[in-house]
């Protein structure tokens, strides 16, 4: 298979070009393809090149409206809402990430809540920057039920994952972002293709009953959280934050399914930053780096985000890796 | 074994009385006694009666000051800061927490933030009154270093809790209260005494190496993350959020070694409360029961802390269940 490297503003460029193409405003779609190439750029595949498919008949299928201007309200001195007007959630935090930032400066913490919101995208882009602007940051999405509840017998929570940021003294921020699934439903989907059978423990099929059947699982079953019960309660607190807290809809209640082609959820986000020089004072990076130092010098451990940032040097140096057939195709579907 | 039930009251006096004696200040002394008693209260033995004597013990020692009055700082608009001047974490927290309720109906969201604290006691009871009051609750406490990063081959994190509450239309609110751990501490220490051997996958000798000994494990080893990378991922934010953001110890500075006895550790506690009614308004309970209703109807799944509160109702009905040989040692403790 032949490979060549592309710029990252090239494919960003060719990106928005497809998704202006298919209805999307060209501010919107300047977002969303920035979004594309930052996954592909960091070797985050499952959030990269392989989703512009689903954006594409989400938008297709009208479920989606790729026009959307979202509203920005002052909720309170410390709170600021995004009704995201059925878009994308990227569209929503770019119009909201000012006022969190200048609230979380002059309170030492608030935060935004996004509702009728799409998240297709990874969620690290959402919380790097504001960790880039010195911000702690948490951030919480819920998407249409794909995780059973321990104990329970039939799917209720989405993947619903969380991520963290902290900024550090140099170089880029510390960031996690992990589903609450023991498994990304991309994986459930990539073993079902190839014909492959999954561990036990990861699925159950649309009775409840645990399963190595990928196809099953993809057939009305679901995913188990990850850490048992401790991850079906973190998948509760994602859910409950994300769509209670703002205002948005539960997995359970999307109605993506009346729209064929429709692959996103409308669902919701919650995002918290805090100012860490408030109350730990200047000394704050170098206390985190103190405690990341004692992580990476004990053995193959490392920080969350070290791989990502290892393909990111290596992208913006010699361009980010992509099949010349599928180059061809992103051209040709260009236009 | 003979039984008897005691009144969560009478329990607390009792306990209060011993703690007093042990050289603790009257009304901190109240504070941790009703820490001990809510837990017996919920069965939640781990952080009930079987702690007495690491308090005191701790107490003894030196290593932990039972008559420190905290000092409560306004750090900004939204957040509030304690020094617990080497006191019990929770003294800090009744000290700190009119100033963050008050902070959070202001801005809609706040935090306290407490540093040069020991917390002993279970860490629900430290969000449930918040929820109680109306405000979605999060709270992270670091430790002395127990827990190997993934990857790792050293212990570096606490077992570092971290809860969540909600609140409820009616009854009590959710909450969960997680180790990032796989086992507590506890069950490690139980497995020694009882001669047992730990499950695969839990515990790691002073080498890194996997270990079913649990005596390996306290000599020097570590236990586990749950869920792996993810609970790993956890605990390291824990760890930020309770010690660096604080201005507090991290788990791996903790100095408790030189003094004999003691069995606390001197970290810090983060705690952040949301107003949910600023943006989701009045509506807020109910869409949070709406999904929660979804939860308890199916199978065997439960809310988290419905186990505590079935408990907590036979208690506050019958007393507290407690062995007569206990009580009558407790009795003789308190003079």
């Amino acid at each position: 298979m032949s490979e060549i490297r592309v710029s990252p503003d090239q494919l960003r460029g060719l990106l928005a070009r497809i998704l202006g193409g298919a209805g999307m405003s060209a501010a919107n779609a300047e977002i969303i393809a920035g979004r594309i190439v930052a996954a592909e750029r960091d070797g985050a595949h499952s959030h990269g090149l392989i989703r512009l498919a689903g954006y594409l008949s989400s938008l297709k299928s009208g479920w989606v409206d790729g026009r959307a201007t979202p509203a920005v309200e002052d909720a309170a001195p410390g709170l600021a809402a995004v009704d995201a007007r059925n878009g994308f959630a990227q569209i929503a935090l770019a119009a909201g990430t000012e006022p969190l930032l200048a609230k979380a400066r002059a309170n030492g913490i608030a935060a935004l809540l996004i509702r009728n919101s799409h998240h297709f995208c990874a969620l690290w882009p959402d919380v790097e920057p504001i960790a880039e602007a010195g911000f702690v940051a948490f951030a919480f999405v819920n998407a249409r039920s794909r995780v059973m509840p321990w104990g329970g017998t039939r799917k209720l929570f989405g993947t619903n994952p969380m991520a963290f940021a902290c900024p550090r003294r140099a170089g880029p921020p510390m960031v996690w972002d992990q589903a609450s699934s023991i498994r990304a439903q991309g994986d459930v989907l990539l073993a079902a293709k190839r014909g492959e059978t999954l561990p036990p423990g990861i699925g159950f099929d649309a009775e409840g009953r645990p399963t190595t059947d990928p196809g099953a699982v993809i057939a009305g079953g679901a995913i188990a959280p990850f850490g048992g019960h401790k991850g079906s309660s973190i998948a509760l607190m994602v859910e409950l934050m994300a769509a209670a807290l703002t205002g948005g809809r539960f997995g359970f209640e999307d109605a993506a399914a009346a729209f064929p082609g429709a692959q996103t959820s409308n669902a919701g986000e919650a995002i918290i930053a805090i100012d860490p020089r408030r109350v730990a004072g200047d000394a704050f990076l170098d206390r985190a780096e103190t405690l990341m130092r004692q992580l990476v010098e004990d053995g193959d451990a490392r920080l969350p985000g070290d791989r990502r940032y290892a393909h990111r040097r290596d992208a913006m140096a010699n361009g980010i890796p992509i099949a010349r057939t599928d180059y061809d195709e992103l051209r040709a579907q260009a236009g």
